[in-house]
């Protein structure tokens, strides 16, 4: 294997258990980065020349290496996969009654670069880096051998690839997908079928588990707004746990077809309806029309997805969560959901906080909830925690 | 009413929904704070002269205000009150089936300086400052009208109430505590019995309902270790759903002697074991003895009450966690939790991380719990947000 050396100090970051490095910390005149190919694997010194493991490179990212192994005779192979596959499927069997979670989620499972999630015998791969692309045959025997899945689908679509230099295309390469290509899945005893070929990312969202289970406890008899519903996550459980009515609002027809499959699948849809079209056009029309609900829900897709998006997206997400706001009864639920990383807490709330002022109205925060247990957040790493979900009591004195 | 002039510019904090006031907000020129008594009630007023609403004052104290009410119309008294509690009760009635919460948040329940438990028919109520000791009795008459509860126990030993120069004194206000002096309640199904007049606060915290709610699911079988356990929250809930054995640790005779009796009441005395001692201490002395656990839980009083104690403060959580981890098994579950307002929450999670790289060993955290919707959070004072519990895995790769 080939060496990175690190600049001074360079090696801080890696001791204190973080997987990444950037282009500007190597020490390119003893190891230029430019002689390393897309995806090689290479060992990491310091900058006394201290072993630190082995990392796979990518010389055309901003992010040039992140490490695979603190043990620098460890390579990312079959056997090293084997045994990581194995750790992360610890994890889910205690956390998991039943095989529907996210199987591994990339650095918080020291698997950079690759997503898996798990519909019982049916794996959804994601592959985000050339490092990864590299084994994605170790990657496919490994899982043989943990899981035997019956079925795999390479899920590379997501717009890191492009970045990396991936071509975007999913394909099955394990097994048969059923003629229609949807897979199901129970979450909080909710059945789903989605659709991991065409439908966003690996079909569903399974981070939010926690955060609709706590919903789903204060649904019974309520009128119920789940805005950008993509295929019913929120909005099916709710009616499941006994919601009175509930709208669903999405712009993608076929996400709101699902939406109706998947409430037919549970004998609930009766209670549940769709509307096509914009968020805020939605919101705005549903205003004029005076309607009113117990609970709005909005978790809209990553209104930030760069830092250059900070204000404009912050903008987004106030205007939302006040036409939300403008929804409910006097004394309502919002449920305010956010996947941007970049949004932090502490503005997510007051992002929340100005929205019910400019209505002259209290929020009183009664939930914080993040992603659950199957996406582990890696401390070293941030970047691995961005799912918020607040429950909001919003109210007139 | 006397009135209260604002500078220019301290209005931004109240028009975004804050009830507080600095002495150096005050335009003392103008409007004196010396002529008011602690605890008066005034009008606010901004530069310009616009009426803001009603705050009570203390001129002694760096909050020499906070705002009771934001029209100038409507002063703190029996009949606010009653709506106040009637708003806060309506909330809890939503979320909680049984009549076992914190009934009112002080300020996040827009009644600030005010604290009351509720345990069936019985209110413990903490009063922290002149404001709202002077409304002592259209509190107790509220309640009535509210609530009508059995007994009142005005537990009013805060360190707060020292700060506004109130006396300390824990008395029986209304009807009679059993002979015994304690009040029961039921938390996630477990049953406790605590002292009102002889515990910590009100003698219970509630506030970790869900943490421990969450922790329940996984303990099945398991050794336990409860560092810090007071009367038993996390001990005895863990054995009342199936740990194998729960050790509690507190340096108080009395709050072990109260895990006895809590476990007793729930039949898992035979599960449950107490160690009277210094939290450290102890950790060091079991890890002497090479016990090892599935689950350790830490939940330490505050480690920093003041923002100078920062940094000590910081340390003192680095080194528990740090000493916590020693004693999980290769791969283990810590909990570890923070009651430290002061304590932010990715600082939180840095400790972990460094607890766990100083021994070679890697965290993820699988959980982020926060204090339960009866401690809502008022998202424009940040204060009002304390509670942190990660739920972390610890392994060894």
């Amino acid at each position: 294997m080939q060496r990175l050396r690190l600049r001074k100090n360079a090696d801080r970051r890696l001791k204190g258990g973080h997987l990444w490095l950037y282009s500007n910390e190597i020490d390119i005149k003893v190891t230029p980065l430019k002689g390393i190919e897309p995806g090689e694997q290479v060992i990491i010194e310091a900058d006394n020349g201290r072993e630190m493991g082995v990392a796979y490179v990518n010389p055309n990212s901003l992010i040039c290496a992140r490490v695979v192994s603190r043990d620098p005779k460890v390579a990312l192979d079959r056997s090293l996969l084997v045994h990581r596959f194995n750790q992360a499927l610890s994890l889910r069997k205690q956390f998991f009654k039943e095989p529907y979670y996210r199987l591994v989620h990339g650095e918080s499972d020291l698997l950079p670069g690759l997503v898996i999630d798990r519909f019982d015998d049916i794996l959804v791969v994601q592959i985000n880096t050339q490092g990864m692309a590299r084994v994605e045959a170790d990657i496919i025997d490994a899982l043989d051998k943990v899981i035997r899945p019956r079925v795999i689908v390479m899920s590379n679509d997501t717009s890191g690839r492009r970045m990396e230099g991936l071509p975007l295309e999913s394909v099955v390469v394990r097994g048969e997908l059923p003629e229609d290509g949807l897979v199901s899945l129970v979450e909080n005893g909710v059945k789903f079928q989605v659709s991991p070929l065409e439908g966003q990312k690996t079909g569903w969202f399974y981070d939010h588990r926690d955060n609709r289970a706590w919903l789903n406890q204060w649904v019974e008899g309520k009128r119920v707004l789940d805005v950008f519903s993509y295929v019913g996550g929120w909005g099916v459980q709710a009616a499941v746990n006994g919601a009175a009515s509930v709208t669903c609002v999405d712009a993608s027809a076929k996400a709101l077809s699902a939406v109706e499959r998947n409430a037919e699948l549970n004998g609930v849809a009766d209670r549940v309806a769709t509307i096509e079209g914009d968020a805020f056009e939605v919101l705005a029309a549903l205003k004029e029309q005076g309607e009113q609900f117990d609970i709005v829900i909005v978790d809209p897709p990553a209104f930030i997805r760069k830092r250059k998006d900070l204000n404009v997206g912050e903008r987004a997400y106030g205007r939302l969560n006040r036409e939300a706001m403008r929804l409910l009864k006097r004394d309502g639920l919002l449920v305010s959901g956010s996947c941007s990383m970049h949004l932090l807490p502490e503005r997510h709330k007051d992002i929340v906080r100005g929205a019910a002022r400019h209505q002259d109205r209290h929020a009183q925060i009664i939930f914080e909830g993040h992603q659950g247990s199957d996406h582990p957040v890696h401390p070293a790493i941030p970047e691995t925690s961005y799912l918020k979900a607040l429950g909001v009591r919003v109210y007139r004195d």
